[in-house]
């Protein structure tokens, strides 16, 4: 069995384990859980996470050129070892819904939305689970419920930090450091997108008024050349008709 | 009567409808009206909150293709449901003040400046109303005036988040985290239209210098075309007079 | 006497304006004066502002077209209105400064690097003069110092906004809510510019991998005309050559 | 000897020299030394800090032209300036490394993502040993551990500004507002690189689509010119067969 259809086939399992793993450590964080339900939970976080662990290194294994693999797959391997940016997978499922037809920039602009929205939605949803998680507990923790947890989140990831809700443990100072810098990057990201937007729709005149094409000059290019053959041709057919004269 | 109809005849009662709705919940919150006179503006809310709703939603019986409408006029169902982002309508009247004549990206950047600058300044205003609505009797609440709330409002916009002013009720978080994604985007859309005028003028030269458009190759075509068929009909010509010799 | 003559002739007496008003205003300030002194000041400010009031009015008295001067010079009517930002016209006499021969795009990034450093560090350096004036002796106020209010406008400008120190007046809110937006717009100014080197410098390969200009395809468009021309003409002058025949 | 083979021979030296001085001042900073330790790490950072100087001035002096060569090489006098910001140079080395074959811009913004990464972690890691020298036993300061100050720099320069942390001294503030400084920079350069690689990939159809270059051009005008040549020549020879008919 080749690489890509190990892909196809372990994509909705992963999908499963995905949800499994969201679930379980949200249930786990939100009620507080301690105890069996505690275990229970600490079982599928460790199984779901060891499934995507295993499905990287098979398909590392099964790859042709592994190292052309691996420099091609580097999002897979953030997938793999980090297990909270592992939920983004969801996302490229709900990104195959089929849309309209749009241009190149535009279509790419609409899945950058998409996962970008997406992205940020679950990095917020398990920063607020993680840094809870860490603070609840902690001597001095100002981050005790899950409604502050997800304000300190979107406080955080905006760069806004008003200060009210800051964490007091090394965990949660590790996913607020992690949020900010990603919160960076996604305006980085919005702000690409809307510059990309802006350019075309500035450019926009009517098709006389883009740029020309290489494509058109290649046409030019074959006409002057035909232009040229037959010419010089009849002129040479021409040359001996008038010689015989 | 088709949707354009309809939209065209009830764009000047929502304009006024929205007006009412700002100055009744201006009135409201700054007066920090109770008993008959709060009555009397939860009733002008009420009523034309409905008013817009009822408007979309014959709009949208109104149009041949549901489907496609709907698709099309997000904005409008934004506008409607959401009775405070629904006085973002009244900018597109603003907008349409006669200018003057414009290149395709300076008339894209000025509607994107007015109407960035209305959206701020409307957003900007009704957070302030809000917060200030949700805080002011809640307990351990900072933000208690109205200089209070739009100082936060825009400490909160620009991302500063100094902290001195904080939410305190679960509806004040709620303004504060729109408002925060409201300034990362609004932020992205200022460096956007300055990236597309820098980009514009960076590249002005003479028009020698700007790049070959399309409609050039295309004239450039239909000559060497009118050049080819002449020249290969005259030695058409040509020949039956060489033949003959 | 025309518009441009006077502004000519005017150009150096309001640069030392400028100047006087930025000491005396320093002064004032840092020095924390009053009595006699503070009254001095107060009239070197007073007559100074009046001086660019009446520049502009005599400008737009001079200016041919009034609407379209007005509309053109919006700078120069910030410049009367606010004296602070009266300063920044200081920068126009810096960017003078004869430099090296660049491209259209680098000389443009240049200047704006050059006026928006120089915007950035007199916004900075009056918000400081400004909110210091109007916080050292309001109650509650934690900006009592220059160093202190120095610190607190870079942390405004850059919308970090730690909150250490926090205006407790109107007219220092007012301070900080320009800074904030003036800080929006700088980081604006700032990426768009950084987007133009970059996009400039990715496109850039050897000068034949470049967009073909239409000063090329007009040069194009000549020859061809100029080839049509003569073999047609020719053909005509063969074409008696060989009826007599 | 001139400049260059001066450059190509100190470059190795220099890095050791750079990585002493960060080790030294890590070691300096991080255990708090004192006494006869700290004395050696100060000479350490003054022999280190006047080797940068000494090439600095070195390269100068064997610079054909001394005013060109200034101009051009502003950054290295600001490694010679600034010891902290020397450590860079180190990044020049990595981004040596041989990679795969990229087009122009993705090559220059490899580039850019590793150096503004080196930068990035280089400075925060300066600016972290900086602030916690500076605060550490200043009086009221909360900047008192490793973690702290680097959890502070993260703060500051991705501009959040939580002010739980927040510099007491002067020293600690001139840092700060550099780290904000620079976070605005960076978080442009993030921005521009990736509005660059959108607009890139937006634009990206088939060869066809792309825009014309100027080497098409300037072919299709050699080929226009070769193609009038002959025929005129040729006419000239027909000319003269005809002439004697």
């Amino acid at each position: 069995m080749d690489e890509a259809t190990w892909h196809r086939r372990t994509e909705w399992p992963l999908v499963i384990a995905s949800l499994a793993f969201l679930i379980a450590y949200s249930w786990r964080v939100i009620a507080d859980l301690s105890g069996l339900a505690r275990d229970v939970t600490t079982w599928i976080l460790a199984v779901t996470w060891l499934l995507f662990i295993c499905d990287y290194v098979v398909r590392l294994a099964l790859a042709r050129f592994r190292g052309a693999w691996f420099r091609r797959h580097l999002g897979a391997l953030t997938f793999a070892v980090l297990p909270t940016l592992r939920l983004v997978l969801l996302l490229r499922v709900l990104t195959r819904i089929p849309g309209m037809r749009l241009s190149a920039g535009a279509a790419l602009r609409t899945r950058i939305v998409v996962y970008g929205t997406g992205v940020a939605i679950v990095l917020i949803y398990l920063a607020s689970l993680t840094v809870l998680d860490a603070e609840r507990h902690a001597p001095g923790a100002t981050i005790v419920t899950f409604g502050d947890a997800i304000w300190w989140s979107c406080v955080t990831v905006t760069t806004t930090g008003y200060g009210d809700l800051v964490p007091a443990t090394d965990e949660g100072r590790l996913v607020g450091t992690g949020l900010m810098f990603v919160g960076v990057a996604l305006s980085g990201v919005i702000t690409a997108t809307l510059a990309s937007w802006i350019v075309e729709r500035a450019s926009r005149g009517g098709d006389d008024a883009e740029p020309a094409t290489r494509g058109q000059v290649r046409e030019l290019i074959a006409k002057v050349d035909a232009l040229g053959e037959p010419v010089t041709g009849s002129e040479r057919t021409e040359d001996p008709t008038t010689t015989p004269d």
